[in-house]
């Protein structure tokens, strides 16, 4: 057993810490907040130390490090607590399933935008009326005059007014069972978007997605066809993890926030960080903590022994947990900062803000709780 | 015992009822909310149906009810439940400490806007350095050639870009143990104010309150000199209550909208109503809406039998619980609704912001605990 | 809205109150629960107060009360305030059973036990492979020569040791869709018991019940032949409801010997009444204790108003929530008594152990969860 | 970073899980615990496998691993599954102290029992008026005549009935202010004890202890005179954080039990594990298990890089939350596992009342959260 990090890995969380240090980012990121605008000089700073080529393969420019969803990991510790908008990056590590179910096209159109920081792609899956049950999907693909049209609403999806493509999971028109993917260029005619507004993640854009009769070719198609909805759980194992190491990082900038608070703020005659109720609240926030590192450190662990691969039930605990223990620390440091917390532009109240989507978006609690309990008691079945 | 409320009672709550029900205020309130303005039209048809003149003497206009603050529970109940945002209206019931503590001039300044729906006045005592606790005040009055002079800062200040007048505490700069309040008119020259960015309650203002040399005269001192400590907190045990009942009102509302949505929503083939993980949410939101509803309405009841004074220790006990409780409500409602609930105009996503902040203004929870807590062992204390 | 007791209801609960007064009844109880004892003596003296006539019809000897499960619920709460077992009670005000569905005989067998505080009878549904679900019953009756014979193992069956009767629930052998009852007399040969060693609530019995060809005549059917299954289920309600009223009382009982001793016990220098982390534990038990009081009250008040009916979803919240927060109490009772609570003859170790079993037995927490559930959002249902 | 065991370490678990498997220890330990009796021949064998030489220097006899405590560690993790009575272990492994601080004689004394698996010694310090506030102690030593006279009472002295020797803590009679230990052979004369009934623990003893003009020599002074309530504290970490690892070791064997359980209980048509009600349970285990898990591994960890010193924060939280997230598990794996669990002899039932003790004995729940909460902050303190 060995809890510690190697040298190598050090060396990495420091050049990230050096960028957090470098300059106070808080006031862009604030900015960017209000703007609901996408942070691309920050995310173009972290692809030149690296960042989006931690998960690459060695071919395609990737760093080679042994145990990469370890690092990713210390990387998300370190930027959380700066208070970093690290939600926005799910993409950036995530190349892997494009050059796994990408044509070759596809991959090149992705590829060229490593290291510029920019959005590329996200999938698109949930519709009005199909959300953590994909078995509602309405939208459709139909082949007409050699030509594939696209018809439907997509709704919450993630990013999309900022990226370059959108895979889209939808329905053969003509044979409903048949589920598929497409590769769209988000500059097609037929693409309306309508932003939603949102409680949080607000660097992040969120929209309904219109489809009308978007032609496609067959090239479009992703991965295979009829695949549609097995390719897209592929990726969740990795985002759910991923989401939980975002929140976690948050978790960690507001607890040191308030801890520093604490011992500055003077009430009947001491510093509030030694009256028993707060102490209370930096027992269980820093006990929370922990947990949480230690649940996701030990994911990545097994990822990187498994060829990446996060355990599903790991996956499933890891952002039930971490997305619900993330926010309570948050919430109980916004009850020892008190009024600076709901009056003023501090950030945590933008994290706070930004964890309770995480319990929604992403996959539900309610749905992480059924994988990571089933998972938990598969061992014993009779 | 009787749990049900008088008919007198009934015909009051249906007149507000009715009043909610005349048209769909929610597109108003959303736009209030967003512009942070305060919805002066809504409350203006609140006090043509009486509001305002629930808890005043039948001397002064007052409405003579047997049991005025049981009925204006019931009428919280009844506005929060269609989410209307009550927690504006903490003042308008209170004209009672202008008629207690007031001379005529401050009486007849302040009773002159009985029915017009407008903000009028709110005391003043949160600092900078002060907060829970008032001993670390340092705004103060000064005698200058027969005049008063206010210097200082206070911050956190609720309602005070609305109201015409601010009772504001401060200490005798040649006095420093004597603390008084004066009132004054907010139209002053020496008087500025700075918009706090807020969380949540943004239909009403939150200020940080410059006071450069605000002259004022004798005649402005509020109350006895040197009891602006002891009255400052001889209205909070109504105030921490009526938190409260604004807080309860609006958990229903989002309990009623999550489980009309629970019926309506269908995933994997059936209501999500019928989810155990939903179930469980249900029970325990009505539950708490039980235990909430029942608290306060027995606080209201002992109060009226006790000459309108809520007892401290279930005023803590009611800021406290209901906050905590309706909040959680609330949450478990969002959960339900999903990604409208975060993404999205829905009104849940006001309520569950404007909860969050209750936890903090009015009286922190930590205060609400110390209080709730020592009264309820004070009877065992040998 | 009226939340006190009326003149003649405080006389009643003074006339208990002066019964566990006139003696310390503890030494009392605790000899019986380290026996596995059934407390006669007291019970007899409860009876003699009029306990067991105050559901019964007048013309049976009843009180005539107005408020009769107001009135009950006042004199749970104030023998438990004294720690007392009124988990033993539960059959006593529910004779209403036998005389709805009792023949003569059967009525005439259980009213000579009126006054007397034995233990009379219990129905028996549970089987080894039958808890919450009442479609695996596989006891069975059949009918032979005129005689009907029991055939089956009933398990978990409170009170089976010391009851004179029990209702027993079985399938008709030779028509296994057709449950019904029957009235049997514990004297009878091939009945055996096998009693379970129990957490708590030591002072009743609880065995497994072995039904070896136990012969009875058509007589001993209870209620309709084939509506088995409803009747059980009618009493449910009540039941739970006094599971609830039982356990707050217990509740109460601790938090008052905690209070007590956290204003006795010295440590670093003041009473640990003061330390804040233990002011958080007594405003959470006292809030606690608010509801569950209120609840129980307002289910009361309802019945009262209904015929004595208990509402479904009033009798699931109130067991689910009351069990819950009663063990919550008195489990921070313990904490602030400390090793006195955990290594010595403490009635709160009592307390514990017979609070857990309540969330087991009678209908678990589970099962509550979900009619509680399940009610709340029955009038939002499209 | 490496969550895995080296395979000497696996190899060492490996031989314990084969003596658990060997036979089925369960009778043993319910007659034991029944009986309030050491289980002697259980302890023994685990000695025979060398067990309480893994934390003893190699010139000693030890065994020379290089992670000691991450290996007991696994071994408390072995024989919890198992659901063995890990507590009485506590002071196997921690004959350090006696060879830090003891006299040749004392050492020797002690030392002759290594592999007998017997009870040997433990310190006293609790008294009537004095528990987690040393402060309070009364218990004095006097010199007269050239002897030394002990007299006092400590009460909660785990294990007395057992060991041969007890360090006793008491004050100078003479110099109050000097608080000393004394290695006191427990068949002197003017040594009584008075057993305490206990909630939970039973296979271990917890008595009362009066002294009453106990002769002791100066030899038998323990560590330096004055330096007693030091001494004392120095082995609070280690105790701690072994008591955070028999706890999970505890709830391990309940979730296991409760996962087959789930499996093999049918109700409504499907096992009891597919109920969401009993998924959410069981998520919330597994995470909690695992959040223990890791915590206790990172803190043997660090230690094993530090002399063997648990660092103070750390112990304090692995007792607070293991005690409580322990007992949280067994709670949810008791509803689970319904009657069973309440009125059987399945040690579940046992296992729940041994968790309970453990929040307040060895350091109550308060003392862990100040000590936490105070070391999680002291980074931040300006």
């Amino acid at each position: 057993m060995d809890f510690t990090l190697s040298e190598d890995q050090e060396l990495i969380v420091e050049s990230f810490r050096d960028l957090m240090e470098k300059e106070n980012w808080e006031p862009y990121f604030l900015e960017c907040d209000e703007k609901h605008e996408y942070p691309l000089r920050w995310v173009k700073e972290l692809c030149d130390l690296g960042f989006d080529r931690i998960m690459l393969p060695e071919e395609h420019g990737g760093l080679g490090l042994e145990q990469p969803l370890v690092t990713l990991m210390a990387i998300y510790e370190v930027l959380g607590r700066y208070g970093a908008p690290t939600y926005l990056l799910y993409q950036l590590p995530g190349f892997g399933t494009i050059l796994r179910e990408g044509t070759q096209e596809q991959i090149d159109a992705v590829m060229k935008y490593v290291g510029t920081g920019e959005q590329i792609w996200n999938s698109a899956c949930t519709e009005p009326g199909a959300g953590s049950d994909v078995g509602g999907l309405t939208t459709t693909y139909q082949r007409r005059n050699g030509k594939i049209y696209l018809n439907g609403t997509k709704t919450f999806i993630t990013s999309s007014k900022g990226v370059k493509y959108l895979v889209i999971m939808c329905r053969d028109a003509d044979n409903p069972d048949t589920i598929s993917e497409f590769f769209v260029d988000m500059s097609k005619p037929g693409i309306s978007l309508s932003p939603l507004p949102k409680l949080g993640l607000r660097m992040d854009s969120c929209c309904e997605v219109y489809l009308d009769d978007v032609e496609l070719e067959e090239k479009d198609l992703f991965g295979k066809e009829g695949n549609g909805f097995m390719r897209g759980v592929s990726d969740f194992n990795f985002e759910r993890w991923l989401v939980g190491a975002s929140d976690y990082g948050m978790a960690l900038s507001a607890f040191e926030d308030s801890a520093r608070h604490a011992w500055q703020r003077v009430a009947f005659g001491k510093p509030i960080a030694r009256f028993q109720l707060n102490t209370l609240k930096f027992a269980d926030m820093s006990i929370k903590l922990d947990c949480m590192k230690n649940m996701l450190y030990e994911a990545a662990y097994h990822a990187d022994n498994n060829n990446g691969e996060v355990d599903p039930g790991a996956a499933a605990a890891c952002k039930y947990f971490c997305a619900n223990a993330a926010f309570s620390v948050v919430d109980n440091a916004m009850q020892i900062m008190g009024g600076i917390a709901v009056a003023s532009e501090h950030r945590i109240n933008r994290i706070w803000r930004d964890l309770r989507v995480d319990r929604i978006s992403g996959g539900t609690d309610e749905m992480m709780i059924l994988t990571a309990g089933k998972f938990a008691i598969k061992p014993y079945r009779p």
